[in-house]
This record gives C-alpha cells, structure tokens and sequence, in this order.
C-alpha cells in the first residue's frame, strides 16, 4: 500500500474568498506523488474503487442522488430548461454502475503505461536515448449531463498518473458529488490527497481553472462546437475538443437491404443522443431498396425522417430536409436522407458536412469500401459497422474520456494514450556536439 | 514514377488581386496525390531532391543567392535592422549544403510512415479494428532566417505525405526563392503540382492563410514565445510552438571540472544562437572547481558571465546578474550563473524559470542523476551530456520541423511523427452495438 502523505490528508476546504490557485496546485502535487507510486499502487487504486462501487449499500446511496437529480430535471423539462435527451443521459441504474465497475477492473489490468520506453537508441558509444511515456499533469474536464462520465474519467487520470479537475452538467449535481465523495475514500485509504481528483462547483471556477495555463495542461472540452469553442477562446491552455458528432452512413449502390436496416436502426436509435449517433443517411441510386427498408424500419421506431426530394418521390409523406439539416447534430430520434448519384458525391457530401468523427459505408463491394475507408478523412471510418462502435470501451480501450475530432494529439475515443506525453532521455559520458559532423565522429544511431 | 498529372502541372501564378485561398486548396489537392502515392515514389522524390541539392552548378547558384542575403544582411546589422546571431544563422556554404543532401538520403531511407498499423484488434469475430498512420493534410511553417530550415522542413513533409506552406524570414528571401525554385523542379519531374510546397511571399499572405482553418491542419510557428502567441491568438488553427529555450546545465556537487568545462563550453558556444544552447549555469556550492574550471574556458572564448553574489565572490569582476537574466534567452556569447544549495534548489530554480526545453545534469552520482531525470519536466532531459544535443539529426529523427516546448501531439525535436495523424478503421459484417453488454454477446479484444 501506498504510504500515506500525512501533510497532505486533509479534505477539501473550498473557500468562496480565495481563488482556486490552492486547489489546484495541491492538485498538481498530488499527481505528482500518484505519479511517482510503483504501477501497482495505481491497479490497487482502480480495484479499491471498483470494490467500492460494487458495494450494493454505496449503490443505494448513488441512485438515490440520482433520483434526486432526476426529480429536479424533470422540472427543468417540464419548464423547458432542460431536453429529454439530456434527461435520458442523467439516468443511472445498477447495470451502469456495474459496467462502470467492469471498466474499472478492466482498466486495472491494462499495462501501465508511466515510464513505458517508446525508443532506446544509441547515438553513439556510452550516448543513449530514450524516450519515455510521462503524465501529462494536471487535466481539467468539463462534461454534460452523464454522471458515469465522472468515473470514466477519473479512472483513466489515476490509471495514467494524471491530477483531474472535474466539472460536469449542474444537472448531475448530487450524483457527481456522490461519485465524487466515494473516490475520495480510495484516495484517503491510500494516503493520497483528496484534491488529486478536485470537483468544481460552478462556471465561476471553471473561468478561475481557464486562467492557470501555469498549472493546467489540457482542457478536455465535452459539449457543442461553440461550447469547446468557448473554452478555446477563453484560455491559453491546449483544448482538447469533444465536439459536434455530424456522423453519417453511406448505402453504397450493391447495400444489402437487411443489413443495411440493422446498422441503420442501431446508428440512430441506440442512444440517439451520442455523439456517434447517425444523423444523415446517403443512399447510392442503385441502393433504394436498402434505403427503403431503413427509413420503414425507423419510422416503426418513432424515428422522424427529412428527406431530400429524391427520397421523398419515394415516401411523399417525409418531411422535406432543407439545408440545415445537412449540417444538424439532431441529438434525438430525427434523420436526414439524401440521395447521391456515386461513391465520390457521397464523400464530397461527408467532406462539406461532416465532423471528422465517425463515417460508415455499407456495402459488399470490396474495392468501393477501400476507397471509402482510404479516403475520408475523420477519426473512425467503418465498413459494415454501426457509427456507435465509436467508443473507448468498445475499442478496448477500457474507458474513453471523450471522442476527440481534432487532428493532432488524440484522434477518436480518447483514452490512456491522450492523457500521456513523453520526455526524452539521455544519458552521456560527458560527450560535445561539436565532436560530431563531416570529418570529425559520426553517430550510430543504432536502435537498441 | 509516379504519373504526371497534367492538370496540376502549372507553375504557381500568384496574384496580388486573389486571396490565398486557391494555392492553398491547390497545395491540399497536390498533397493528397502525393499522400495516395505508393511508398518508393516518396523515397525516390527524396532521393532526387538530394541529387539535385549536390549538383555543383545548383550549389553555386544556391550560394551566389545567399551571398546576396548576405549583402543585404550587413547593412541591415549595420542599420541596427538585424542582429550578429541572426545573420550567422543566414549564412549558408557547402558543407551545410551536403549536410542537407546527406539529410534527405536518410529520410528517403527511413521506414515510410504513412498507413502504418499501430493497432490491430478483433473486437469480436469479424469485426476488426485498425488504427493507421496517415498525413495531417496541409502544414503552414513559419520560420527564421535559416534557410537551410527551408529544406529540412520540406524533406520531412513530402516523407509524411503533407502539403507544406512555408514563410521564411525575409533577409533569407534570395536564398529561400533559389531553394524553392529547385524543389518545384523536382516536383515537376514526378508530375506532381508544385504548389505542393508554396512559398509564401510577406506577412499578409501568412494573415490571410491563418484564416483558413478549413484548408491549414497545423501552423508550426519557430520563433520568440511573443512571436508564437501572436500567431496563436491570430487563429484557429492548432499552433505547434518552437518557442522561447531557456535550457540549463547543472553542475551537482560531484561534477568533474574537466568534464563540466568542456560540455558547458559546447553548450554554450558551438552555436548561440540555437534555442538548445545553454543560457544559465546553476553549480552546487560543492562544485566549486567545476564552475570555476567552466567560467574560465568560457571567457578564453569571449563568453560574457554574469553571476549571482556566491560566483561573483570567486569572480569579483563579473558582472552582476539580475532577476530578469533568469529568464532570458540570449542566443548570444552571454551566460548566467548561480549558485545553489542542492540538487532539489536546482530543479526548483528550473521549474520556475526554464522552458521545458531541455535541461542537463552534470554528476557522477547515479542517484542524483536518476532523480533529476526523473523529476524534471522538460522535452529533453540530459545527464552528462550538452544540451546541444536536442535536435532532430542527432536524435536519429533524419531532420526536424522544429523543437516543440509543448506537451501535447509532440514534444522535443519534431520530426515525421508530429506531422502524422492516424485513423481509427472498423471492419465488419454488419455488425449493431446494441446487440453487445451484459447478458449479451461480449467483445474479445484480441490484439492480432
């Protein structure tokens, strides 16, 4: 066990007079000595609070937060505050607590990734290089309305030596505090700072955090387009951002039909309000017997349809799709249809609007799906698969602390790997670089 | 050969009149025809770039250009326009030209990186999950007078597949415009759009192209950290910062005093311009020879000292540093120099006021050295070894886009992985997420 750090076992004093510099810097040290901790001390984390959370006495007391939280957001519905599916993704059961503990363990298993040695190189005889995998530090997230997200995340910041400043939807309010008090008993039974994992209380502090691009290394932003764009405005510190899911699936002309209705139906209608939820259905001329089958299969579902006007020469009593629709993330049991006449305007359609998050087609031709999958640029593209695979724990990565849909650092469901950085190391005998060139020694560059 | 593409196969016009925005859809176009390109025809792009590079006659126009910068660049200095170190940095000659050539053989010869599988995972049986390596798209570099910079940051982008949009500094104008010019000669021998690689003429032109978040994936901005903020603050494109490198040495209280001198005067003198050189000395009152040995070999070279009180009573007659030489980046024959009371006041002092660049410990303690390779938190941390060393040539990396002080995407010398991105891809049968959990079917996570 790890030993206890008595000067920092205290809990959390947060004070409505001082700024949040305090917390936060008590974050970063904690992260520190998690960091510095042997890799088993952080499985043994992840199992304690699995253990905890599988409690059946601890459960009673999350669920019944919840439905506390539940109650108030149904007033929020009811006086438009709030929308159903955003009442939909508060809801937590005992299957969601225990996939969560699922997660935990599985992610106590994985390899540790602190310290891992990504290149060793000699440069030269007694010059050696390394580099190895470090936490990133500090990270701040800032999530909706699911409260499992809070377990999420902290797993993957304590798997990977990472202090996290959390602040989810004020809707979750009581159960993000429960979560939150019962991961600080695993911090306290290891002898941790409970400010290693630090659970905001309002915007206010979220703009106190924006400002500490000295403490904080990345934002992890989960929410709309303006939203992430918001906090990316708002601070010098690195955004990462989970942002519009505009995802789409391709009926290419040789679709199978039932296929295509099974994929379909569970792109849309599985949690309409993911983010890896479909939301434009394109349909290859050839493929209108595909198409046909899946709008009648969602619209069995309650599913509303748009369509363009060559699918609603189809169905005439479809809703007309306009041009905003191409660009909606509906979040809710709508879709749009549109017909396109080639692969290639299929993909010109995904390149205009879509988010780089998750592109499916559906076919059997193979050289069709090859340029599909070779071609468009976003973080996941599929061949024959539901856009809802799009996610950390389906991936294996055992959780995900959010879909990112930029380019650069993380792409896709984030998990251990975006929350690391590296450093390199090297170790000389006292060696000059100006001993090194055209005429003089030459490296060796050996891969060890 | 790759095969010419005739309707890409005109030389860039520009036009005063337009805006950016065609050349630089062109080069995004012209990258994704490279990108598409089997691996051998961005080895041989490489090969014959080199082969161009080493022609004599090439050299000599090369060099005849660079002498006119030069003209240009004494009277800038004498006007009080450009600094001594920036017209070093100018200067080109052959050696340097053959170490570019040797530069880009390597990189044709280095493990092409784009398509690479970086995982490979049965999710569940037929369901496959790829992740693979592919180009970022379209890269703006901003850089310094270092032309040779033109051609480094140019090799590494056409081995990764990318579109570059390059701006150099404006004294190195003739040379950039000759180098440029021998590139696109390449380029038009393999069919491919010379706009592939822009050279983009002033300012206004670099305004215009950071308003193009829609076309410009990365902007890798070399520079001072002012000079990075400014490009940070004028877009939304990700900015990859080669800023400010405020390294260190550190003599601990074992230090070798013959050892200490040489790798102090390497760092410091070998090239003073370089963001990797050394700018404070920190010694532990116990090494005492060590920094009296390195002080004197630094002034036999001309090197200014400035000192805190504890060097200044061995040295009376150095001058006085003060608070704001902590944090200053001279790239100029100046250093700083204090004293310490140990190796935790050292790491503390580097926290504070370092970069993150890179910094080094001289000692003979493996404890002492394991600690502050273990603690400091820097792109590159060194253990009786120059500072110098942090660049992507000695590295092993072929060449390097630039020094990132970032944590995030990529951290130290920036070569082809920092200019790649990857794709997560998903093969299945039509497979549905909802048809997953528990009580349902459950994933294998197989790594094949």
């Amino acid at each position: 066990v790890f030993a206890p750090r008595s000067e920092n076992a205290m809990t959390i004093q947060p004070s409505a007079d001082t700024s949040i510099y305090v917390d936060l810097k008590a974050a970063r040290d904690a992260g520190q000595a998690l960091a510095g901790a042997p890799a088993n001390v952080r499985d043994e984390i992840l199992r304690d609070l699995a253990h905890r959370l599988a409690d059946p006495q601890k459960q009673r007391e999350v669920l019944a937060a919840n439905a506390r939280d539940l109650a108030l957001a149904q007033e929020m519905l009811f006086n438009g505050e709030l929308t159903q599916s955003k009442l939909d993704r508060l809801r937590l059961d005992e299957s969601k607590l225990n996939a969560l503990c699922e997660g935990l363990r599985q992610l106590s298993s994985l390899e540790d990734p602190i310290g891992r040695r990504r290149v060793h190189r000699e440069l030269d005889q007694g010059l050696i290089l390394e580099q190895r995998v470090t936490p990133l530090g500090l990270i701040a997230v800032v999530f909706e309305s699911r409260p499992d997200a809070l377990v999420q995340i902290t797993s993957l910041c304590l798997r990977t030596g990472n202090a996290v400043a959390l602040k989810g939807g004020r809707e979750a309010a009581a159960t993000n505090a429960c979560l939150h008090e019962i991961v600080g008993e695993t911090l306290d039974h290891f002898g941790l700072d409970r400010r290693l994992v630090l659970l905001l209380r309002d915007r206010n502090e979220v703009q106190d955090l924006l400002k500490h691009d000295d403490l904080v290394e990345l934002v992890v932003a989960r929410g709309s387009s303006s939203f992430v764009e918001a906090i990316r405005a708002a601070s010098k510190i690195p955004v990462v951002g989970h942002a519009a899911g505009i995802c789409h699936l391709y009926l290419h002309a040789d679709a199978d039909p039932a296929l295509s209705a099974r994929v379909v139906v569970d792109a849309k209608c599985s949690y309409p309000a993911a983010c890896n939820a479909v939301e434009t259905i394109l349909w290859h001329a050839d493929a209108i017997a595909a198409m046909q089958r899946s709008i009648e299969e969602l619209r069995k579902r309650g599913v509303r349809v748009r369509g363009c006007t060559a699918t609603r020469a189809v169905f005439p009593d479809l809703e007309i799709a306009s041009e905003e629709d191409w660009s909606c993330e509906y979040g809710d049991l709508i879709v749009s249809v549109l017909r396109v006449d080639s692969l290639d305007e299929a993909m010109k359609h995904i390149a205009h609007y879509g988010s780089r998050h998750t592109e499916s087609i559906i076919c059997q031709d193979r050289f069709a799906a090859e340029e599909f999958l070779a071609k468009v640029d976003a973080a996941c593209v599929f061949h024959n698969a539901s856009t809802r695979f799009s996610d950390g724990y389906r991936f294996g990565l055992g959780a995900e602390v959010g879909v990112s849909t930029e380019k650069l650092h993380a792409r896709g469901p984030v998990g251990i790997e975006g929350l690391c950085t590296y450093r390199w190391i090297l170790h000389g005998e006292g060696q000059c670089t100006a001993d090194y060139g055209v005429g003089r020694k030459a490296f060796t560059h050996r891969d060890l």
